[in-house]
């Protein structure tokens, strides 16, 4: 099966915001075996909209509209897809009950516009909205398979996932479903890993063997087509022990989950504890950790230590380490180990990890932008530090910094 | 002009990496008065490629192109284009004078393919790239104008801004550029804004008020096209005052900058700091801090103190404030002002704010998801706190609690 997702909204076409709908869309249907030709973005015009819907009719079968289904004049997309296919429009009963029952509740009153996003499409079949008012709507005409979606996400995700796949799902032809997996790597860079892997991502092309970067990290996925799940399978586990063979060291995980997030896990489940003392990463390593929910009872807290006075008063290091000739000063090894150790002894916590360096724009202390050093101090081992050389930007050294003292912290747990 | 906006690549129908070229590409366009009436994005197949620039050359003037210029087999956008104009493709010697020096530095043999990356076509304008190897291209037949650019941002972007825009601008029909001004809120939701704006923004086409929303922020962008700077810049400044005249008061910044910077920005101005005790926002308010160059001045540092236990050790607040039968909880007024007081003596800040609260996912304390406490300290003032009732998801609750934090410190700082 063919498709083309076409995004409706002057907003894309203004770049105001970025499709992301597309995206989404796109990720799903490859799951579903159904490859996705074309990405369409087209104004809150209705003979623009039309042309665009005509093209994308010509050439494929399955047709998904995201957004353009709200109350406002500028929402065109029902009556310009039911012009186009000579279809009248109806209203859907138990929607429309439900926008009145919103207005009556907050005692306002109603404005016609608000009918329409109760519009359906004569003998289509609607997809309700479980976060929002807009109902979606699906049909198909002349072999053609439309769906149609609101623009918002928060509606549009569940909406897909739900109700959407389930009214496709009967009329896939050939089901030959994608099958792939995830690794995730920390503690190599994407160049790196590209380069090992060089020779396996050249020499075939069934499983694919597809590397893109995450934020601060890097991912393969290994993809294949099959009518037989098991043979899928298969498939994708001897290219994954292939992988293995040349930088197994560096997978962490085998599906979609952040370094951090499998520290908390691994932390989590040996019933262990940490705390951090943030210098150049400025609080980054304790906002990834504590977004994780529940990391409550891992993560006992951090502190921010900025300024060489706060960590002579926040962590005790003496003011003789940090500043004066023939100090180490604040970014040094020795600092480092002093604020991980520190941290681990005032919260308690069986690990304590610390980042000291120099985010940039400008060096500090005469030591360059990018130096960074990783402390993980451990009770009842001795405390290791690593010396990290980075490069990029201000943010980019802080993500890579954290990202790297995740890796520390992962390795660490395993034993 | 209207234009319309390819992107080329497979990873983007398989929804591997999001389309931000053409959002990109659509702001630069609007600045220039250029009208994008369609974005399309085809994968790596010449057929395809070719269907897709056969219809966007009936329907627009200017046809951008991003990727597909690189070394491998799967690169096609030139050779598609010349096959269709019926164009031979040249090498561009200054280019392929680069890519082989390149190769000669590095050591390593020169693969037959790289030189596909000094491609051009018959009578065109080669457009330099100063960030990577593949060269661009530029070129005009039968009345529609072509530019190819390369798919990486750090390439593309520097060379639409410099050798692009300068190929452009002796073609542009009208040069009738829209002006817009950005103005940035704080302390309002999204919906409460439009409200208050309804009637000014249904009643009026020009200037446009389109309101959109930025990370747990919201702005107004005010747009008008006018063939006369001075006029323009009139018409912007009219429609400026009507909304000040409304919801002036939460206006922070008249372009493009986060609320977090306006008040570093504050506190430099008048030789301030802060220093904060996160709970609920869990380093977020420090990370937003850090990430702004130079911050270290104004920002002292902060704790993230998520267990009652830290918030003893690390601020010396009674556990009898924290636990126990009648104790007010973590979750208090009075909490949340021990927190913002103990942080400023610590620090020996101007400012010492905090935030303790419930992100959720459940409640905590018995007290609801969503509730936070925010309080700021400042020396020779009273400690003023607020209570928030947050809605939605745990990250939204978290950075909703932190930019309340970062409008309440604007506001006592504008005094």
């Amino acid at each position: 099966m063919k498709a083309e997702i076409i995004a409706v909204g002057t907003e894309l076409l203004l770049g105001q915001i970025v499709n992301t709908n597309a995206q989404f869309l796109s990720q799903r249907l490859a799951t579903l075996g159904i490859d996705v030709y074309f990405q369409t973005v087209v104004g809150d015009n209705a003979a623009r909209l039309r042309e665009a819907i005509r093209v994308a009719s010509g050439r494929a079968d399955l047709v998904l509209f995201t957004g353009g289904l709200g109350p406002t004049q500028d929402d065109l997309t029902k009556e310009t897809l039911a012009d186009l296919l000579g279809r009248k429009i109806d209203i859907h009963g138990p929607s429309m009950a439900k926008i009145e029952a919103l207005f009556a509740s907050r005692g306002m009153p109603m404005v016609e516009s608000n009918r329409k996003q109760a519009f359906m499409l004569e003998g289509s079949e609607p997809l309700p909205n479980e976060t929002g008012l807009a109902i979606g709507d699906a049909l198909t005409v002349e072999h053609t398979h439309y769906m149609l979606l609101p623009g918002p996400p928060r509606e549009m995700r569940p909406m897909f996932d739900g109700p959407g796949v389930q009214w496709l799902t009967p009329r896939l032809d050939v089901r030959r479903p994608i099958y792939s997996r995830l690794l995730r790597f920390a503690g190599i860079g994407e160049s790196n890993l590209e380069a090992a892997l060089l020779e396996l991502i050249d020499g075939q092309s069934d499983p694919t063997i597809a590397p893109y970067a995450k934020e601060g990290e890097v991912a393969l996925r290994i993809s294949t087509k099959a009518d037989d799940e098991a043979e899928a399978l298969a498939r994708i586990d001897r290219t994954v022990d292939a992988i293995k063979e040349r930088v197994g060291e560096f997978i962490y995980a085998q599906d979609d989950i952040a370094i951090e997030e499998a520290v908390v896990r691994l932390l989590r489940n040996s019933m262990r504890t940490m705390a951090a003392a943030e210098s150049l990463s400025g609080g980054l390593l304790a906002e990834l950790t504590t977004s994780i929910p529940g990391s409550s009872s891992e993560f006992l807290g951090s502190v921010v230590v900025y300024t060489n006075a706060m960590k002579h008063k926040l962590l005790g290091i003496p003011m003789a380490q940090l500043e004066g000739a023939g100090a180490p000063g604040a970014v040094s090894e020795s600092t480092a180990i002093m604020m991980a150790e520190r941290i681990r002894d005032i919260a308690g916590s069986d690990f304590g990890v610390a980042l000291t360096g120099v985010a940039g724009p400008s060096e500090s202390e005469g030591k360059p932008v990018g130096l960074v050093y990783l402390a993980i101090a451990q009770s009842g081992h001795q405390t290791e530090v690593f010396t990290l050389h980075l490069e990029g930007g201000r943010e980019s050294i802080r993500l890579r910094a954290v990202k790297a003292a995740f890796y520390r912290l992962w390795l660490a747990l395993k034993g």
